[in-house]
Order: structure tokens, then sequence, then C-alpha cells
């Protein structure tokens, strides 16, 4: 074994490193290797544990107590650290009950019960499952089932004569983020909304149930926010401004990102009786779930009382921020975050990847030992309140906007960890830098490469001959495109600061999300047993970290930046073309009954009106500013080529790092100024999911096209402004 | 309303119909609209209540007093009917045992029971629930879940490490005919086999269960044949004869069609504790069925006994066959067909076609009372013994081939009939027929003609915006290609006569198939209601059997024929080289290990071998052939037209009705020498589904280069001699 990572060492220490010199590179690897040698997969294990030992979310004692840990651990292990406070708005649960009122009686439990093969299951202090930022209300109301409550399930509905309005709609968790569905419920009329885990999605169709397997019990229950982030995350008071004590703060009724119907989330245990005594129509294909009797659509007589009310408390936010001042550069940062509270004890989430991450920093105090300084300065932050709004990291950011916006490299952040293959998204001028990186990682369990186990997942996984022959012939690693869900979107989207999101998985399927079961012995049964894949993300993340610290040139790529975004734009105008297409033919089997002919007419069926046609769009501003860009970037891959060996200039590297800041608009998206971004958003309409060159997409999506003419012109403004810029930073 | 018909029969009188001349159209269109008028939706329903009252299974009473009511019903009409009795083997059960010894123990129960609300489902003399042609057994062994017992299913079990030799299998129904499951289960080794229905393919996930709704509820089990009828049907003693009092038997130990392990469909009712005591490995993604808990596959400690005995009976096998002579043409045969028999009382399947179809015969009576005769002799045939292996039409056809071959000119079958949408299928040269009575014959339910109504359902289920446009440019009614399941087959796959498929459903799904729930309570609560579909087929059928009666000019069009065959080799040869482009890549991964690579190394995972490459195939003897056929059906076409309008000489119209015949393989398909058609056969791995270009798809399929080639320049052989006996039939 000792032979074996010998042999791997030195075939890694051939390696050249973008923005490195031969020498420094060969520094770095050293680096590198020692950094890697002080990461311990046990010591992970034990963080984890003892992080999740007991409650710990936003506003608890017990996070403040983990705040407390890692401040701690930070200070060991050499770092300048402080807790940074914030003042935020956060709702917990004073009442709730939900109860079938007829045709029968039915007392929902809303409880998770205490298991004895899960040691902190029982635990008091624990918030119980809710949905933060549910409106307060008391509704009593026939209840509709509504498939997962998406825009696409209301039309379905209303093609069958369903309407929703006075009603409560029960919704299943899944296919889009879960606060979505509140927010076209009550677009909809709905006066409440319950969402539920069916147990076809996240149950026991999936694998073997909690404590037996790793997939949702009858009785787990997804908690998490139903804020509306896709218009603005963070404290819901200081939209744009940090939550600092002197913040000027909204009403909580002008917030226009807060609810106004009651939301409550509910074990398929709960759910069952409620869907069970559901008549009237019966669903619609596909909408059927797993539980063992057929699903209804409801017909007015199955009515529910829901009522929740919340303690709307101001509670204090306390994120850990911790320094290594840069030795050549203190005023070049490298951002390193995951948050540290939980739902509940969150094992897996966040604490597996806040484990790593501390992992990292305990390697880079070991490194410090040595002698060894990072030329830029180093700033590892454990955010607190992400899983109610990301406030820990929105507020960070809003507070210090211009100084980040000036000082801040990159941010890299990670969440959850588990076993599997590498997920790497982020902005696409870091791909190679992320290529490089995963190349080197080695993957605990198969001993190869994570790039190549990447690639073996992608192939294996590739549909089509030709989606496998391109999977084989794949040889960089490819980022996604980041949404939100995690605390890189107020540095990406808000600040528009070269990021990344990082994380292993894909062989940790299960259902204990949010719930009371991400627990310790969940996480080391089912998630990542050896904690090796914990080592691994540390390696891939503290490689980014130290290679951005330490880089003679900035390894930002603008010419990958370039062909992805070329790529968007030339798919968005396919799309865009197809959906003409497809709207002319679609019209014309409406205009011709056909829907109506093939209905089956003992039932009812109302056929929608046609949609309006698309209208060829100007998309030439967007192609000549990729043209634009293109050129600036080849051009600047011509002078960086010859700056490779030698130590750039400062002005150079802030320069680099400063030109994603370029791609921002100025007034933001439409209706969410908060998002600045023209290349990366979250879906106004599917939430986490992202959605690139968001102005355009979704002016196209809502068939709002005077819009889309609008956002393609704003779109190529800004990366005109991009490829200005880039052709002027030597 | 009244207007409305009028107005309908105005419309319809002025069209053309191909193959008689303007006058004789006319009068033909009269003939149809007396014909229309002495149908009757209630009388419809009447007969299926009558013919559905008892159970009548082959050799049952009850079976040969329906065939005694039908014979008896047909000579009412004035036809010249007869019994025709063969002597056949048909096991019925003796003991049937199914139950669990390990590790708890379960007897199933093995039996439908009686409803309130379905008054016959109670009756005595019901075949209780069993798969006919089953062999005697009595095995105790482990039992293994393989999902539905395709070959596709077993590779993935190798994949998984899973042997069922040995073992006895559990599969879902679906995805296959039933036959095909214990066949493949029989060839993996496994010593029995149990079929069940699961309720996520049929029953509550459907839809509300009988006798709520129409689907299957806990106790229902589809019965059905088990023979390998895709090597042949009808009486496995006598293959290729009619299985008359004189034939020459072979021993039950050489039918090569009959199993030779223990089958046995159950319910969900009860599968649901076996199934819910297998352990061992969760099933693979998309394995788990509709049953409350997470499905395994089995670690050998579910043990299960299967005992069964059937009685090996000869019984009376009674057809009924009913003739009105042709006034001109004698010896030119019009075959009508559905099947009398039921597995229990069977008011959908068979008695709602044979409803149908009795009422045909019974128009065709009142227009005899007018002084109208058929210029070609008709034949309607109620088949005895469809269910256990298409006894009645199998031996009929065996026994009577020489004749049919020389005077049959067509056969057209129906089956089970309900609420929906025209199915047609059958030979190519029929399609032109088809379409132009798809136009005359009124939807009951939204007063189009069945070919808008099909268009309609066709272009709303198109998945994509190409093919819905090319739904909505659709002027021809498609028939499609006809495998198995029903009586057509003899005629069509083993004579090469030309042959027709019709019914039409569609909006009548349910769970009643083969169960003893297919009743007449049923029926008229969930199939249709009115009956009117059952004038529907009547009028569909009934035109079909008017117009191949009385045309001048037998309307067969080769060069639908032609086009229809050359874009199956088209599509084979695109398929072959898709299949060469996809292993060539598929080998890649296998070869560089990325199956295993990508696999999680905590689960079983043996990576298959790599596939032998697919070699470039000669199809041009096929090309040629399709040359040659095109220019011989050009020609055809001109000299047809000169036809149109006089009255075709006799020897040309037989000669166009024995062109299929050319199409046979003296030698018949490999391994299944009884199916001769070189266009159509059923799947020998799927069973009921077609496999269209039979000898070299299936080759292909099977990886069998060299027999591929040698069926390709068979096929080539068959498509010549029609191409070159065309250019002689004038």
């Amino acid at each position: 074994m000792l032979l074996l990572m010998l042999f791997i060492a030195t075939a890694i220490s051939a390696q050249t490193i973008t923005g490195f010199s031969a020498n420094s590179a060969a520094a770095q690897i050293k680096t590198e290797q020692q950094f890697d040698a002080a990461l311990n997969a046990q010591h992970i294990g034990s963080t984890i544990k003892q992080l999740s030992a007991f409650p710990h979310n936003l506003g608890s004692k017990g996070s403040k107590a983990v705040a407390d840990s890692i401040l701690n651990r930070f200070k060991s292990y050499g770092f300048d650290a402080h807790l940074e406070k914030y003042t935020v708005l956060f709702p917990t649960p004073k009442t709730r009950v939900l109860e079938m009122t007829a045709p029968t009686t039915y007392k929902a439990l809303l409880k998770e019960p205490a298991l004895k093969e899960d040691a902190t299951s029982g635990q008091a202090g624990q918030l119980p499952p809710y949905n933060a930022w549910s409106a307060d209300g008391d509704v009593t109301a026939p209840l509709v089932f509504v498939n997962y409550g998406l825009p696409s399930d209301y039309e379905k509905l209303a093609e069958i004569g369903i309407d929703v309005k006075g009603k409560i709609v029960i919704a299943k968790y899944g296919r889009s983020w879960r606060g979505i569905k509140p927010k076209v419920a009550q677009e909809h009329g709905a006066v409440g909304c319950i969402i539920y885990s069916d147990p076809g999605d996240d149950g026991y169709a999936r694998g073997d149930v909690y404590p037996k397997g790793a997939f949702k019990n009858e009785y787990g229950v997804q908690r998490g926010s139903v804020m509306d982030m896709p218009i603005y995350p963070g404290d819901p008071l200081t939209p744009n401004i940090g939550a600092d004590s002197a913040a000027v703060r909204i009403k909580r009724e002008d917030a226009i990102n807060l609810l106004k119907i009651p939301v409550l989330p509910v074990s398929y245990h709960d759910a069952k009786p409620l869907l069970e005594s559901l008549e009237g129509q019966v669903v619609p294909a596909g909408w059927q779930g797993g539980l063992p009797f057929t699903y209804h659509i409801g017909d007015d007589k199955t009515k529910v009382h829901l009522k929740l009310e919340f303690n709307w408390d101001m509670v204090p936010c306390y994120d850990v921020v911790a320094t290594i001042k840069g030795s050549t550069f203190p005023d070049e940062w490298v951002l390193r975050g995951n948050h540290h509270d939980a739902w509940v004890n969150g094992a897996g989430d966040p604490i597996s990847g806040q484990a790593a991450m501390l992992e990292e920093a305990k390697a880079i105090g070991e490194l410090l030992k040595t002698g060894w300084k990072p030329k830029r300065t180093i700033v590892y932050c454990a955010w607190d309140g992400e899983e109610p709004a990301l406030l820990g990291s929105t507020e960070f950011a809003e507070e210090h906007a211009k100084e980040l916006q000036q000082k801040a490299i990159i941010y890299i952040n990670s969440d959850g960890n588990g076993r599997g293959f590498l997920g790497a998204g982020g902005s696409h001028a870091l791909q190679p830098l992320m290529d490089e990186i995963s190349k080197t990682v080695i993957d605990p369990q198969t001993k190869v490469s994570v790039f190549e186990r990447w690639k073996a997942n992608r192939a294996s996984n590739a549909s089509s001959t030709k989606a496998k022959e391109n999977a084989l012939n794949t040889t960089k690693l490819e980022l996604s495109a980041l949404g939100s869900g995690s605390d890189y979107s107020p540095f990406l989207q808000h600040l528009g600061l070269p990021a990344l999101d990082l994380g292993f998985g894909g062989e940790d399927p299960g259902g204990e999300y949010h719930s009371t079961y991400d627990s310790y012995d969940d996480y080391r049964r089912f998630k990542d047993p050896t904690f090796e894949y914990g080592v691994a993300l540390a390696q891939v993340a503290g490689r980014a970290v130290l290679r951005m610290a330490d880089a003679e040139v900035l390894p930002f790529d603008f010419t990958n930046l370039y062909s992805t975004a070329n790529g968007y734009a030339s798919e968005l105008m396919s799309t865009t073309n197809d959906m003409r297409d497809a709207t002319v033919v679609e019209n014309e089997l409406l205009n011709k009954n056909i829907y109506k002919l093939a209905s089956d007419p003992t039932k009812t069926y109302i056929q929608p009106m046609p949609k309006d046609e698309v209208p060829y769009l100007d998309f030439s501003p967007l192609q000549n500013a990729l043209v634009a860009f293109k050129k600036s970037t080849d051009s600047l891959s011509v002078l960086l080529k010859k700056k490779d060996d030698a130590m750039a200039d400062k002005n150079l590297n802030l320069a680099l790092a400063h030109a994603e800041q370029q791609l921002l608009f100025a007034d933001g998206l439409p209706r969410r100024s908060w998002y600045k971004h023209s290349l990366y958003a979250p879906g106004f309409y599917t939430g986490y999911g992202v959605k690139t060159l968001p102005g355009i997409r979704e002016a196209i999506e809502q068939r709002n096209w005077k819009e889309a003419q609008q956002e393609i012109n704003l779109t190529a403004q800004a990366i005109d402004r991009l490829a200005t810029y880039l052709t002027k930073v030597f």
C-alpha cells in the first residue's frame, strides 16, 4: 500500500499545474502531498459525531455551541477566527394541527418517533417537522390532490375541471424545490398546502426503510424552507443589506418572498388516511403514488383543518470566519465555506461537509507548522442559518459586498457529502482548475482518479450510443451550472464572484434529508461508513483552496466560459425554434379539436386555449457579443500563455478574478433584482434547479416575448462588457 | 337526429368504393345502409348477457350449449350452419397447491370470491385460476423474484450474481405474453414458475378496483395458456393436421411446445405474503411493483411448495361454421370468425366480439330476406378452444388447409370489443379497404367517422412535434402488423390467407381479463355500456365481409403491401446498423471496465462479457427483390385501374387473393416450421407481439449472423416470388 502510494505520488509529481511555473508546481505538489497526509478519515468521523450529537438549528443553543466548537477548532489550527453575528427573523412552530374533519376524522401525528437504532432520534430540543416561512393560518377546507404541485399539474387540473380556489392542496415532495409548491398553490387561490413524502418517490419503493435500510420510513418528514428564495434569500427583512444591529428592516408583511398561506410537511403515515379518503376523479396518468390504493383528486367531501402558528422571533445567526493572512497578497481572498446549522442533528446535512472542511483547515494548520504560508489570504467560513434561507452566507455577502467584490477571488462551497462520485458545479472559467484537481485525487473505493470514476459513471448512465461514445471520449471534467440550494448563491449570483460547489455522492441514497434521522447512526451506516469520502472532499476542495491561494497566474479560463455560454445560447435558440414549431402544431391540434375528439366523452375534459405563436426573436446582439467574447478570450489566452512561467503582477490576478462581475446586470433579473448574474440563476418556477441565461430563458418559457428581447439585449451587453474588459486586463 | 343520419347517409352515398364500378358502388352503399339498419345495440347487449350467463370453457357443458345456441342463431338467420367437431388435448386442474413453507407459512387461496355486484361470479363449474399447459409437478424450492421474467431480466439477474437454477421464480404479468415467462424460466433452470398480477400494473395503481371500479382487485387472477404457441398453436398432439378422429397423434411428451415445469397464476393477495417474505438484495431500479413494501430478489430463505396436477383429457372442440353460398362465385370464400369459448364467463372476451359478429349475421339474414345474395360465399365461424391454444381455428385451418388456400379470399377476425377507438391489423394489401370502411362508420360517441377518431387519438398521443405533425397529416387509416393472440394466426401465418383483425377499445381499461369478473355485470358497467361499439364493430367487419363478397375486383392493394414491406426492410437495416454501432461502443465500455468502475463496490456486480460484433450483412437480395416487387405492383396498378369499372374475371380475383401465399416459406421459420409467413409472426421471445420480417429480424436479435443472411436470402426469394407472380395475374 505504501509502495502504491509512493507510485501515485511520483506519478502526480510529474504533472504541470495551470497557473504555476514548473518549479512552483513541484513545490505545490509537495505541499498538497503534505496536506493529504494530514487528512484523517477517522478524525472526520469523530467530528461528524461530535457536531451532530445534539440538535443545532439556527437560533438554538445547539447552534451556538456548534459555532463555538468550530471557532475553537479553527483557532486551534492556527486560524485567526471570530464569530460574526447577525440578527435575523426566524419562525419556529408554536401550534401545528392537521386533522381530517370529514368524512371521517384523523389527527395527524406530525412527529418522528425515536428509534433505538438511532441514538439521537429522541433528543429534546429538536425542531418538529414544519416548513419555515409558512404563514400563520387556521383554515378548514376541502382537500385536493395536486400531484407535485407544479405549474404543469395545475394545467392538467384545469383540463379536468378542477379548481383549487378556497381549497387546501396536498402535494408530493419532489420534481421541484419544495418552496415552489405552496407558491404555485397560492397563485391558484389555495388557502393551505400540505406537502408529503410519497413512498413511491421517497420511501419503501426506493429501498428498505430506516432503520432497516436508508430510505424514508412511514414517519419520516422532510422539513425545509418555503421562503420564495428565487426572489431573494437571506433575512427577508433586510434584502440587499447585512442584517447587523444597525440595519433598517422592512416590515414582515412587505417581504415579497414570504407566503400568505399555511404550509405543513407530513409523513406518508399522516398523508395516507387523507389521501385514502379522497374521492372524485381518479388521478391522471402518472400521478398515482406508492401508497396501496387508487389516488383520487378529491370531490369536496374530504375536509381538513390546518392550523399553524409560529414564533416570529429575531434570533442570532453566528457565522464562524477563520482567516490565514496571505503572505504576498493579503488583499486577495480565497473563500471557502460550508454551513453548520442543521434542521435537526444534521450529520449528513451539513456536518459531513463541515467536517471535511474542518479537516482541510486542520491540514492547513499542519502546513503552517512546517513554515508554509499561503501567498493569498485564506478565509474559511462556517455559515449559520443556511437551512431556513441561506441566512448566514447571504447576510455576510450583503454586509461585506463591496470588500468581497474587491478582494475575493473565489468562493468554494460544500454541503452534505457522501459515498460515490464527484459532483462539481460552478463558474465555467474554473472548469480547467477542477479538471486538473479531479485527476489528482484518488477515489477511495476504486483507486482510480475521481475524474475517471466520474467519467465511468457518466458513460454507464448515458442513454444513447452517441451519448455513451461522447462520455467515453470525454477528457475533461465538466462543471455543472449552479442554481441554488446552498451558500454559493449570494457569492455567485448576487456578487458575481467566481464560485464552486463540491461534493461526493450517488452511492448514498436515503430518506434522511431534513429529518430527525439525519443522524450519525444513519450516516455511518448508509452515507460514508469509512468517512473516506470526507477525505476525498477535503482533498478536492483543499487543492482548490491551495492552488487559488498560491498560483502565480490565477487559473481562470475564459475560453471555457465562452464555449459554455455559447453552448447555452445555441441551445436556447434551438429551444426557441422547437417551441415555435411545437406551438404551431399544438395550436393546430387545439384548433381542430383533436384533443377533445380523442378524449373520453364520459369524463370531463376542458380543452385549453391555443397559445400565442412564438415570434422570431433577434438573437443577433447575443451572437455578436459572443463573437466579441471569443475574440477577446483568444487574445487573452495567447497573452496568458506567455505569463505561465513567471509570477504575474498583482493587478492581473485581481483583474482576472473580477471578470465575472462584468456579467452582472446592474438591475438584476426581472422581478428579482437581487439575482444579478446573467448566466446562472435558480428557476423562478423550479427553485433550486438552474436556469442558464436566466433572463432570456425564463422570459421565453413564460412566453413574454417583449421581455425576452430586452433580456437578449441586456445579456448581450453583459457579455460585451466582459469581452471589452478582458481585452484590457493586461 | 334523423336528419343528421340522413345527411350522413347522403354524404356516404357519394363515395366511390375501390373494387366496385360506380353503379355497383351505389348498390353496395344501399346494401350497407340496409345492413346498418338491421343492427341493434340492445340486441347485442342481450346476446352478450345470454352467452355469458354461465361458464363455457372448452370441453365444458357450457361450451357445447353456447355452440348450440350460436348454431341455432345462424340457422335462424338463414345460414347453412353446422358444428364441426375436433377432439383435442386439454388439461384442467386436478390439484393446485401453493404454499410458503419458510420462513413463515402461507397457503395461497387460489380463488376469486363471489361478489354481490357480479351476478355470475359465484357460479358452479367455473375453471379455477390456472395456466393451461403447465406441467404436472410437485416442487419445493427457494423463491426468486424475476421482475417480468423476460430474457433481459435474467441478464440483469446474472449481473447481480443471481442464478435461478433449481429455484421457483415469481414473475409479474405484463411486458410479454405470459407463456414467455415460464419458457424463459425453464431455459434458465427454474423448477417452477408463479405469475402474478402486480397492482402497479394491473390493480389499484391503475384505478378503482372491482367492483367499485374496473381494475383488478386483490383476488382477481388472470388465467391463460402457457403453451409455447410461438412454436405452433392448436392441439399439441396434431401439429400441421386437423385433430379429427382419424388424425395420427404424437405423444404428449414429444410435443415441443409443452413446458416441463409447473406454472401457476395468482392474485396479488396471494403474491403479497410471498414477496413480502423475500429478503436478500433489493430489486434493481425499475423492478419495484405496487405493493407497499420494498421488493427483494430472495436469498433462499423463503421457500415455497408448488404442487400442480392436471386432468390431461381429450375433449370435444366445437366450431360453428355457417355459410351463405355465393350466387356468382360460390368457390370464393369470405371467412369471418370470432371465438366463442371463454376461460370463465367471458362477457368481454370473447362474447362482446361474438355478439357483434352474430349481429352481422343477423343483419345479413335481413338482407337475404330482401332478395340480396352475396356474389361470393360468406362463411361465419364461431371458434371453440381459442383460449387454450387457438384450437378450433387452428384445427379447422389445418384440416381444410388445401381447400382454404384455394377458395378463401380473406379471413376477418375479431375477439373482445369495447368502447373507444378502432384497432385494425392485418395484411397490408387490405389497408385501403379498411381505410375506406373506417371513413364510412360513425363513432357512436363523437359522431365523427371512426377514422377521424382513430386519427385524433393517434395525434393526441404522439410524443414529439414531428410525430404530431405526421399524425395530423395522416389521410389513411394504417393497419398494424399482426403477431398472435387470436384466431387470425393459423389463416395468416400458417396458410398465407389475407387476414384482418378488428375491434374497438382504449376507453375500456380494466382488470377483468381472463378472470371470473369478465362478466356481463362488468361489461355493461365498464366496457361498452350502451353496446354501441358492438354495432360499430359489426359495421366495420360487416362492411369488410360485404365488400369482399361483392367487389368486382377484389380490393387488394399490393402497392401498399410493397411500401409497408419496404419500410420494414429499411427499418431493419437501420436497426442493424444501430446495433453494430451500439455493440462497438458497448464493448468499449466493457473492455474498459466502465460499468464495473461505475458500480457500487459494496454490491455484487458481475460485468457481462463483450458481445460479438455485428458484421455487415448482404441485404442486397432483399433490396433487389423489393425493387422487383415495386415494379410489378406498379404495372399491376395500371392494369387494375382499367379493370375498375368492369366485373373482373374469376381467375383474376382468385389470383389476387392467392398472392399473399407467395410470401410463405415452404419450410417455415427456423425452429418453428408451422409459421410460414415471411412478413409477420409472433415473437419467439415476446409472444403475441409481432415481429415483421421475422426470419431476418429474430436472427439478428439473437445475433445469429449466419442465419440472418440465410433468412435475408429466403425472404428475398419469397418477395421475388410474389413480384413474379403479380406480373402474371392477368
